[in-house]
Parts: C-alpha cells; sequence; structure tokens
C-alpha cells in the first residue's frame, strides 16, 4: 500500500457508509440500488484514492440483502485498493475467530476494524491471519469519545499510559505490529495525533472524521504524517453526496480529487 | 419476561452460537444445516428457556447465506421468547443509528449487546427504541477482560467508580433505565457480581459463561438475583453440542432441563 500511496500521491479511503436515503432518486432504495449507486462511485473515484472501507451497519440495516450488496461491492472494489470492513467487532475468542473468518476469508477484506474493551483474546484471532490488518479503536472522532476513551488512568509510569486510549494503544501494539496492525483514531482529535504518533512511530493510523464531522486534513498531516505516509484518511459523506442528482458521480470524483491533491502538497 | 420467568421458573437464556464445523454429521455443513439445527434445538428447548440468543459473528462466518439463516432463525423463535442479537456493536451515532434499525427493525431482535468504548452518542441511539433493550458490555467472561475492563481509574469518588467496568456500568445506566437498559456481566466473574448487583439493584444482567466457560450458577445466584429475578443465564455450547450424534435434540433438552431444575431451586 505504501507504494501505491507514493505513486498516486493519495492517502485517500473513501468510505461507503451508503445510506439508501440519501441516494440520489434515480436509485431504488434498496440493496440492489445501494450496489449500482457504490459501482458508479468506486469507477468514479478509483483513480484518486488507495482504499475503500465498507460501513457495515449501512448494509447490515437491509438485512441478507444488504449483505449480499456488501459482497458484491467488495467484489467490485479494484484488488489494487485496499479494502477495510469498517466492522467495529471483537468478542471473546472462539467468537472473534468467527468475525475474523466472515471479514478475511468469506468477503476477502484486507483488514477490519475492531473494538478493544473485551481485550487480548478478542483482537489476537485477527492478528493471526497473515497479509490481513487488524485496525482497532484508539482515539474515535465522535463525542462520546469522551467518555470512556479518555478517561485518566491510575499508576500511569509515562505520559502515554495517562489515558484509557493511550492504554489501549500501548498495549494493543505488542500483540500487533506494523505490519498487521493499524489504530483508529478520529480527524476532530488533531490534539491527540501528534502523542498517538510519537506512541506508535511506524504504524498506520486510520483517520476518520474528515469532511461531514469536521476533521482538517492540515492538522491531521502536520501532527500524523511519517516517512512512510503512515496515514490513511477516510471521507465519506462529503464524497458520496457531494450532489444529490444527476451529477453525483462526477461531484464525487471532483471532490476526491480536491482531497488527493491536497494531500500530494503534504506528501512532498 | 418477569412474568414468563415466575411462570417457568427459568432464567435460562439458549445461546445460539450455531458452528456448523460442530454440529452433527446429518446435518449439511453450510447455512441450510445450520437453520435446520437451530430448529431443532429451539423445539427441544423452548419449553425450558425464556430466551434465544444469537450470536451473529457464526452467521457473518457464512455471509449472506448465513444472515439468512439468523433471519429465518429469529423468526422461528416462538413470540414467547426474548430475542437477543449478540451483536457487540457500536459506532458514531449515525452509524449505530443503522445497527439499531438492523437489529431491531429489519430483524425484530427484542435486544442487541452493544460495546461501550465509543461512549454515549454510540449508545443512544439503540436506547431511543420503545420496547427494546440495549445490553451493554460491562465485565466480560473471558481472559481479556483483565487488560483494560479492569483497569484502575483516577479520582474515584467511591468504591463504584474505582474501574473502567464500574464506570461504564455506573455512567451508561443514567443514559438508560431498567426497563430498556441491561449489562453483560460474565458468569466467570462471579466475586464482581455482588459489587454489580448493588450498583444497579434494578436491572436485568445478561450472564454468559456459564458452562463451557466454567461459570457456577449457584454463585451467580447468590450473588446476582434480586426480587425480580434480574438475571438472563446464558448456556451455549453445553446445550448445542450436549450430543454430537443422532441423541443431539434430546440431550439438549435433557442439559437445558436441568438448568431450569437448578434456576427453580434459586427462584423459591
Amino acid at each position: 500500500m505504501i507504494a501505491t500511496i507514493q505513486e498516486k500521491k493519495s492517502f485517500l479511503c473513501v468510505g461507503l457508509d451508503t445510506n439508501i436515503l440519501k441516494i440520489p432518486s434515480q436509485f431504488s432504495n434498496d440493496a440492489k440500488g445501494m450496489l449500482a449507486f457504490n459501482k458508479d462511485i468506486i469507477d468514479a473515484t478509483k483513480d484518486h484514492c488507495v482504499s475503500y472501507k465498507i460501513n457495515t451497519a449501512f448494509y447490515e440495516a437491509l438485512g441478507s440483502k444488504g449483505w449480499e450488496a456488501m459482497e458484491e461491492t467488495v467484489a467490485y472494489i479494484p484488488d489494487t485498493h485496499f479494502k477495510i470492513a469498517d466492522a467495529k467487532r471483537a468478542d471473546i475468542g472462539n467468537t472473534s475467530s468467527q468475525y475474523a473468518r466472515a471479514f478475511f476469508e468469506t468477503l476477502n477484506f484486507d483488514a477490519v476494524t475492531v473494538a478493544p474493551y473485551m481485550g487480548e483474546d478478542s483482537i489476537r484471532p485477527f492478528l493471526e491471519y497473515k497479509n490481513k490488518w487488524t485496525i482497532v479503536l484508539g482515539l474515535t472522532s465522535n463525542s462520546g469519545a469522551a467518555d470512556f476513551e479518555m478517561l485518566p488512568l491510575t499508576g500511569a509510569t509515562d505520559m502515554n499510559d495517562q489515558y484509557l486510549y493511550q492504554k489501549v494503544i500501548s498495549t494493543v501494539s505488542k500483540w500487533g505490529n506494523e505490519n498487521n496492525l493499524m489504530f483508529v483514531v478520529g480527524a476532530t482529535q488533531a490534539a491527540q495525533i501528534k502523542g498517538i504518533r510519537n506512541m506508535v512511530p511506524d504504524h498506520f493510523l486510520l483517520v476518520p472524521g474528515v469532511g461531514f464531522q469536521g476533521g482538517n486534513l492540515q492538522d491531521i498531516c502536520s501532527n500524523g504524517l511519517n516517512n512512510d505516509c503512515g496515514l490513511l484518511v477516510n471521507v465519506s459523506r462529503a464524497i458520496l453526496y457531494a450532489d444529490n442528482h444527476t451529477q453525483f458521480a462526477g461531484e464525487a470524483a471532483r471532490v476526491a480529487r480536491e482531497y488527493q491533491y491536497e494531500m500530494a502538497t503534504f506528501l512532498k
């Protein structure tokens, strides 16, 4: 992926959080319309991004038909692109093994997002897959990040162990390495990205929250880039719904290209 | 549900963690075999339990066909029984709304399990549904519970705020009430159940980990029962795989009935 990022001068991930109530009216409001819309978005944006992230919730809302649309969407993404299941799964080891199988084998994603609350045996089954990536929640982009992720812990031995999200990142980073493990860090948490980058200098960070949620690309880059880029920045709604009518694909391409242009300036 | 518990003298939840590699050989090793096995298990156990819990991971491992088997399994569970999606979902509010729709509307579950890491806006969309239940992870049954759930926090003002899982339970309990919110507390954490019961005297606790994982029913009951029972104890593997051959249904019924008999003694 690092070579692709350098070649395309892009670290853009397009988030396919496809909401059938928001897609243009020429598409049917069902799983078929969702898939057709996704294909058009992929065609329009693939030159400007290096990755796609499928948010499983929007597919599951449509039941098994939605899962079929997810399967067909993943299959439609070019092999040149890094395919992320944004699924936020994790359970006891015996169950996490089944989730890993679902996303890495049955659906052939390259990566899956994982929630850390349940600890090591809930994450290990994902890390055991060769040539696959586990992307663990560190510090998320939403207001609720303040409720638990930012709780202060007792007994911190250094400034990187003060808060729960720091403890999660420092602990989980020992279970994997920079070739099978990334962390989710919300774009709205720019002030914390520098500290996280110091904790895990070589890991990729998946950064959602740019665009609709208000995260700023320049802040993210000045705090988070490393020598291998080290960032995948996700944009979902600002690209998917750039236009709600017949120009949606052209507008999605234009917005994606603008992000890519801006990213190219930071990669120099 | 409380009336059903009193009537049947059972607070048993049967976990349908159906692994197609473990079901008897007369069933095909696919989604069809999974569904047929589930129907036989439901028929065999429904008199002895008050609830079924579907572990989504085992269905997702089979892709959209697995989701179809899940849909048909939920539909097959009698309306008299409380239907739990053990999905461990949660994401930013906009996404959690889609998960809530998936499990409460599309699939018509009564309850869904939710992971707390991302905080309030990730849990609120579930709680907004009338006559549905949100079951938030408190202290889980696995070894990984020690990694983060049991981390000590600074600034605890009383003994119920010392550890992350306590802070999660005390904080989340303010977002809902005993009529729309439960907590997951692992059966292997019997020493902590009494403290959790003191924190949330009126909430139901969903207790997995009995049977295969080694949790003890007597310890759970002496620490966790309240005047309305207040417990749903889940057993999965010890019932599903009580026999691996032609006697599987009769053996599943026998094991479920034994749990029910034991539960009846604690309800007196």
